[in-house]
């Protein structure tokens, strides 16, 4: 059985610009459900930069990216956004009531009035390894390409590819949920946090996960579901290991996907908005954040932030035809609960 | 002497959008005078409600005005902007080589490539109670409607009008630089906070300040500067007291001033601006933040800040016509140094 929700406003993004339309939604009164592709909330944020610091958000001299995403969760919070993590939104149908009813990649249904794509640069997709018949083994069969809820591999045989932080830091977590990691890297030095690096050699030593370097993994085999991997050494030599999962971690890239094809009106793989209120070319979907563009955009975090504001007032319009909104400060009037 | 200022941009308050104004600006490598009428910076925030908390500033989930202030601060603080405080912008000149000049109410002369109208609701004007010829002593001959710089009441003899904060403030705070101070109210009861009004009474217990209450201060005299002030109890009795200065502090109200005449096209008392940089009708002049207008403007901060940040790109088009900007992330580049 698949889920089913129903929400004022389906935000598809949980990045920085999604999080804050949460709050901007609830000062209206307005529910929202948050929707990810990722297995994590913060968008670029959490993805690419966590520990990086931002200079330019209002306010702060500088904030760590993943402060920024924590304190948003925090601002939110009196608003009970609830979330779909790790789904990604693919199709979208208009109700005869003029509602919507959106679908995620794992059938979960999505029923709102209205619709905020906060969908940044697009999903993350996992960079895939060249490997014959692959895809054969995805969606529960053995080969992962993220680490949504690391009790899928307790107690489980692994094969973690890839050099990166990703692939690091798995390969330490999962080590002590596993029966066995074997972590395979084409090279010989990692790209990750050299402290990350050194816990991968120091468990490896201490015959806690096994590391194969200048290696590739380059055949899969099963029958139905995996059952070995191939890795082949950059000298030729090849070994056969059996496993139940294979997660290569090569990183990800963002694509604009489904949502591409809505029908939407598109400008340079961006959402065309109306600046009133961030309005697409469909009634009642509106497109916030780096997702969007008209002129003069700038793909800034606090630029998606006022989005989400005039984005809100739009969407509470769409939903209320016949009420007049007055803005309320919420110094003077604290902030509703909902 | 007049003093006679040279920068990049003009900002025209000093509110927390023209503060942060600054920062995108110096991102862009463009200098910035600000000027404000207030003898502070901050605005509204710091005028009306530094004490509050405000809910909607994205990343706080609560923040007192006064801190956000101070915070915007330290942000621009990389940039070293200038600033004029106490001064109200009264004239602006277009000058042949498409540059402007400002002038202020104390004949400060600002020249500048452009112009940021921040200006808020309009400048705070003080709130002057009805009294003959009171006029004739502004501009330093003995009425003073905010305080400056407490220096300027060293050693004299000061009559303060008001029973608000500022009221009760500055008669604490002056108790120790003036000679006398005298507080008149014409109720019983402070409309300040409770603390205030309890110091305010210690004082008086103390033999530091003199109160006299359910009366006006109903006439001055003097020959060129202010000599002495005349005392009405709501009763009708009279009293004649010899002062140096009289400071009534009955409130500020904004006034949009002098802006309104420059010829901008205005709509609703506000500055009506193109979104693509939040431009004026007039090329070189912008309006940020409260005190312009738009489709769907709303008069939130936050607002505020991303009408900067396209404001700062259109101010350097307009000073760089043939330089192409490319958009550099603060987490990837930093903080420029000016
Ligand atoms: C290295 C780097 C440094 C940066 N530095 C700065 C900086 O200093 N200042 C600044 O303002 N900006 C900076 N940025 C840009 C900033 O990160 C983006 O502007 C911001 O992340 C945009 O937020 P968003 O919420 O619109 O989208 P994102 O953060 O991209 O989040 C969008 C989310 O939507 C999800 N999604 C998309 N499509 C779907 C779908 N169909 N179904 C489900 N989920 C979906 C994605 O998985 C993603 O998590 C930087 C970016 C990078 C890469
Ligand atoms: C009680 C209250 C509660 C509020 N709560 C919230 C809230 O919760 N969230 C929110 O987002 N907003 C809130 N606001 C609104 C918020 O304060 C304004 O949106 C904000 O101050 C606008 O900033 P600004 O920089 O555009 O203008 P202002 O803060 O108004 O600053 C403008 C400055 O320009 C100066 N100025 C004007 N003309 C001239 C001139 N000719 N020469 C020199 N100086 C000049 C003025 O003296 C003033 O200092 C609240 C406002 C009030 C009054």
């Amino acid at each position: 059985m698949s889920n089913s929700i129903s929400t004022d406003i389906c935000i598809i993004g949980a990045g920085p610009v999604g999080l804050f339309a949460v709050f901007e939604a609830g000062l209206l009164k307005l529910r929202c459900h948050v929707v990810d592709a990722l297995p994590q909330v913060g968008g670029q944020l959490s993805e690419i930069y966590p520990k990086k610091p931002i200079y330019d958000i209002p306010g702060f001299p500088d904030i760590l990216a993943g402060d920024l995403v924590r304190n948003l969760m925090r601002q939110i919070e009196p608003f009970h956004p609830t979330f779909t993590l790790g789904e990604r939104v693919e199709h979208f149908r208009k109700l005869d009531d003029g509602t919507f009813a959106l679908t995620t990649s794992d059938g979960t249904e999505i029923l709102c009035k209205t619709i905020a794509i906060a969908g940044g640069l697009g999903s993350f997709e996992p960079r895939k390894p060249a490997i014959d018949s692959l895809d054969a083994y995805e969606g529960g069969k053995g080969v992962y390409y993220m680490v949504r809820d690391p009790e899928t591999f307790r107690d489980q045989r692994l094969v973690i590819a890839g050099g990166g932080d990703s692939a690091l830091d798995w390969t330490i977590f999962l080590a002590d949920v596993a029966k066995e990691v074997t972590l395979v890297h084409r090279g010989t030095t990692f790209r990750g946090a050299a402290d990350s690096a050194e816990k991968v050699k120091a468990l490896h030593d201490a015959g806690k996960v096994r590391l194969v370097l200048s290696s590739n993994v380059t055949h899969v085999h099963g029958d139905g579901a995996l059952e070995a991997v191939t890795i082949t050494a950059n000298g030729g030599e090849t070994e056969s290991l059996p496993v139940d999962s294979f997660i290569p971690l090569f990183g990800l890239t963002p694509k604009l996907g489904p949502i591409g094809e809505w029908g939407l009106e598109l400008e340079d793989d961006a959402v065309k908005v109306n600046t009133l209120d961030y309005s697409t070319s469909e009634p009642g979907i509106f497109a916030i954040g780096d997702i969007n563009t008209y002129p003069g955009k700038l793909k800034l975090i606090l630029c998606g932030f006022h989005e989400a504001a005039l984005m809100a007032q739009g969407a509470f319009k769409h939903i209320n035809p016949d009420k007049k909104y007055v803005l309320k400060y919420t110094t003077v009037n604290g902030v509703p609960t909902l």
